[in-house]
């Protein structure tokens, strides 16, 4: 974590939120607070409090309330990871072990309970009905994009639905950091368009980024094995662009029907890889990151501000 | 539901609340729709979002926000069987198929996830910050105590391990129904502990009475096979008299430890029939419900309040 710079003006509080999530387990079963603790130990960058923060830094927002609210986001984001990692049988993340690894199902689904009920009690602890609203449709939103996703027909690789996936898994919740912590503050309606405008345009590079160094990324960093998502049939933006391109290959086809092998899914990474659609990707999320800076304009230039857009263009640098 | 003639009064908002339960899949994805729908209709008797009401009613609450309050808690309880049924992996509840005898595990999580996040959607359309902050509560209660459940040492016979079982497992949720419809109405804080305090008392009741009904119910007519709880090694109150009389009955260690036969159950679920632990129990569901009906004392007497008399009556009377 250390290594983002942006991240520096909000670390301390960051150690806060993580404290509110440790914190949410005392007086629970031993059990559960040692699942609690390792969740909250092996998880990531804090990208999405660390925005909440951000937001809440430029904006002079109420400190106490945006810190529970970047608590309550990130118990929101490990909760789904959480019932997600049971689903896909993961038994990896981040190269650490997950819950069901370890634990049966039933305890696993539990605990993600659990997760989401803290959540939506640090959620109810910023003491603002609009909070709470953007809240519940956020998680209204990752959850049916999920299931849209776990019904999806085989063989479909649209853009729209491309869009609409990425919407729901990861650009909601950055949309629901930036807005709600600009909801806490002392700002006007337009200030609170732009803001969740922004969360939305980030959240979406944030995604095609990751989309992408599932096809670049090496497999001991990331911590799963690369193309996984083309290996479960699933029709990211680099693939999309190949397609596109080379719309007859049989081996896509294979992959979208499900009955690819191993030989064939590495040659076809490697042509993709090859094709200029990583490029064009990272053109795509970069012109995402754009947009959300732009955003930013009618915004107080301070350094909060500067450390959203320095925050903003790491997404697209990071590890690539 | 009919026969039950203390729900008249409620009967047209529970139409309305059920209404608002469908409308929670409007716009997602058509076999989450579905499954909401099967949920939905295979509904049980409504006593949560009714008790809800006959509050709203007795108090002259805001009518709308307490019909969105009833949907939230009927989801809510919708929510914990989905998960419930699939950590149990029980085929039937109310002699109806579980979602989960008809999807997969995932499918029925993330079904669940909605359920619960709909819950939370509707809850915040109260538009109470106190409301929500109940909610939120008696959501980590629920899940705690599943939980503990879960992790729970074999051979654990305790009535305070009993009592705070079912506190999470029923009787949260009967407070919150008359607690969040009290803060949604022109109370004061008296009348609204009063309320919590009811909601409690037959909560208890309810469930001591559903556990009673494991033991005498025709299988037939509760939709599962009689003494399921003890079969799975759970001691609930008419076993806990039971042990107190025959402390050393070797049949029941051998349920607690986990090995009993079928044959051994059967005669053990007879003798605790014929011990009068079942009058036992009956009698002190009788006891909470009593000290539940006092509580309405410091209440407006109306039709409404005489509802809920009624209904606190009815069950203890149901079914046995």
């Amino acid at each position: 974590m250390s290594q983002v710079a942006s991240l520096d003006l909000v670390q301390e509080d960051i150690r806060k939120v993580e404290e509110l999530m440790y914190a949410q387990a005392n007086r629970h079963h031993p059990e559960l607070q040692a699942a609690i603790n390792h969740l909250v130990i092996s998880g990531g960058k804090r990208v999405r409090p660390a925005l909440a923060l951000m937001v809440g830094e430029m904006l002079t927002g109420d400190k106490e309330h945006i810190i529970t609210l970047a608590a309550a986001i990130e118990m929101l984001h490990t909760a789904t990871l959480v019932h997600d990692d049971l689903i896909d049988g993961s038994l990896l993340r981040r190269g650490i072990p997950t819950l069901n690894a370890q634990w049966t199902p039933g305890a696993t689904v539990l605990t993600g309970d659990f997760i989401f009920a803290s959540a939506a009690r640090l959620a109810a602890e910023t003491d603002s009905v609009r909070v709470m609203r953007l809240f519940a449709e956020t998680l209204a939103t990752i959850v049916n994009g999920e299931i849209t996703q776990m019904f999806r027909s085989h063989g479909l690789a649209s853009r729209e639905d491309y869009y609409q996936r990425i919407y729901a898994k990861t650009a909601s919740m950055f949309e629901l950091a930036t807005g709600a912590a600009a909801m806490l503050s002392p700002v006007d309606e337009n200030q609170i368009n732009a803001l969740r405008k922004f969360g939305y345009e980030i959240g979406m590079a944030f995604q095609i980024v990751d989309d992408v160094l599932d096809f670049t990324g090496d497999q001991v960093r990331v911590g799963k094995p690369v193309a996984n998502d083309l290996r479960q049939g699933l029709i990211t933006l680099p693939a999309l662009y190949y397609i596109e391109e080379f719309p007859e290959d049989p081996r896509m086809k294979a992959v979208m029907s499900g009955s690819t092998s191993e030989k064939d899914l590495q040659t076809l990474v490697f042509d993709i890889r090859e094709s200029g659609a990583i490029e064009k990707s990272i053109g795509e999320s970069s012109e995402f990151i754009e947009r959300g800076i732009l955003e930013l304009q009618v915004l107080p230039d301070n350094p909060a501000r500067q450390s959203m857009i320095d925050l903003s263009n790491y997404i697209v640098n990071r590890e690539l």
